[in-house]
């Protein structure tokens, strides 16, 4: 698939490269494409990597990912091109200060689908380290990648692409159950950071 | 040990029955202890139970667990007799109608502490259904129990009790961290209910 990935700090990073490595061709839309950083990035991501800049990055795309930071995510949206019946999963999470800016009522996930009203906006890979991305075997068991979103094609390009990189993906409904799902990034956040577990852990669903 | 349990529905039930069949001291602490139900739970759990009205009904327990409805648990615990210093496990979630009544910016728990003051308060047996109570094994796999609270000895009994039926205790920080869990109970009950999973489902926290 055609993927444009905006950001390129650990998330977009690690999704981005993967993804690459794996034969998508992903355009990295960033700041400043000529930066000693996107090279490197580049080299590590492969022949099937390149960077531009935002504007326009998702020209050409199939796939959007939004990877900026919460600060940087409207700007970017509203910069990346024409956006209509493209699949724009939604990695970010509204953190500021290290907490969550809103929720409850409202999720990050729908203020992005009010920001590009015409994408096909699926949450995704927001409830885990990028570092759980760049490889996700955990001793031969796959973490869960929770989804959530009110197109039912999207959600289906976005476990694939999930699947892929070796998680069990799992659709838990439509968008607003970001409401969950943020809080849930918030607990990685405080497991990983605050209470010393470090970067080696995820969720996962079990079933019997 | 001594432990109150406050309702008797799903959850109470469970964790009551479990731990009475294990040797701790079990008082239900219920509307009607006559009741039919309530013989019938009895019987199940064994010698170690007994019933008795709500009010009063944390006189000389030293662990209080907190598994009424959301509605009834603020009289529950103006009740239940004089909490000081007793460990009070908040098992609720402020559900009302099927979702979450308050978050973000406060908890269920939080409430919880400013009801019962003089309580040790920990937030636990919240994110998983009564069915994993019950029988928490996953083919020889242990879910998580996700716990918070603001003071370690009770932590560390309330983690012990996990820890005695199966799950893998995991202490997530500071009461406020409830504002993760409650939501995490949401999507719980969202995927076992409204996605169709069903109530064999946990969440486990993967470590390498």
């Amino acid at each position: 698939m055609k993927i444009a990935i905006l950001g390129a700090g650990n998330v977009g990073s690690a999704l981005g490269t993967r993804w690459a490595r794996l034969g998508h061709t992903v355009t990295f839309g960033v700041r400043d494409p000529h930066a000693g950083k996107v090279q490197a990035l580049l080299i590590a991501a492969g022949g099937n990597a390149s960077a531009t800049a935002v504007a326009g990055a998702a020209t050409g795309a199939e796939v959007v990912a939004l990877a900026t930071s919460w600060a940087g995510a409207a700007d970017a949206l509203s910069q990346a091109g024409d956006l209509s019946g493209k699949v724009l999963i939604d990695c970010t999470n509204p953190f500021v200060d290290g907490a969550l800016a809103l929720g409850h009522t409202s999720s990050g996930a729908e203020r992005v689908a009010g920001w590009a009203p015409e994408a096909r906006v699926v949450k995704a890979f927001n409830t885990t380290g990028s570092g759980n991305m760049l490889d996700a075997d955990y001793q031969g068991t796959r973490p869960t990648m929770f989804l959530c979103g009110d197109d039912a094609g999207a959600k289906t390009v976005t476990a694939g692409l999930a699947q892929e990189l070796g998680f069990e993906p799992c659709d838990c409904g439509p968008l607003t159950v970001a409401r969950y799902l943020e809080p849930m990034a918030g607990l990685w956040v405080q497991l990983a950071y605050r209470e010393g577990l470090g970067k080696d852990i995820a969720f996962k669903l079990l079933r019997r």
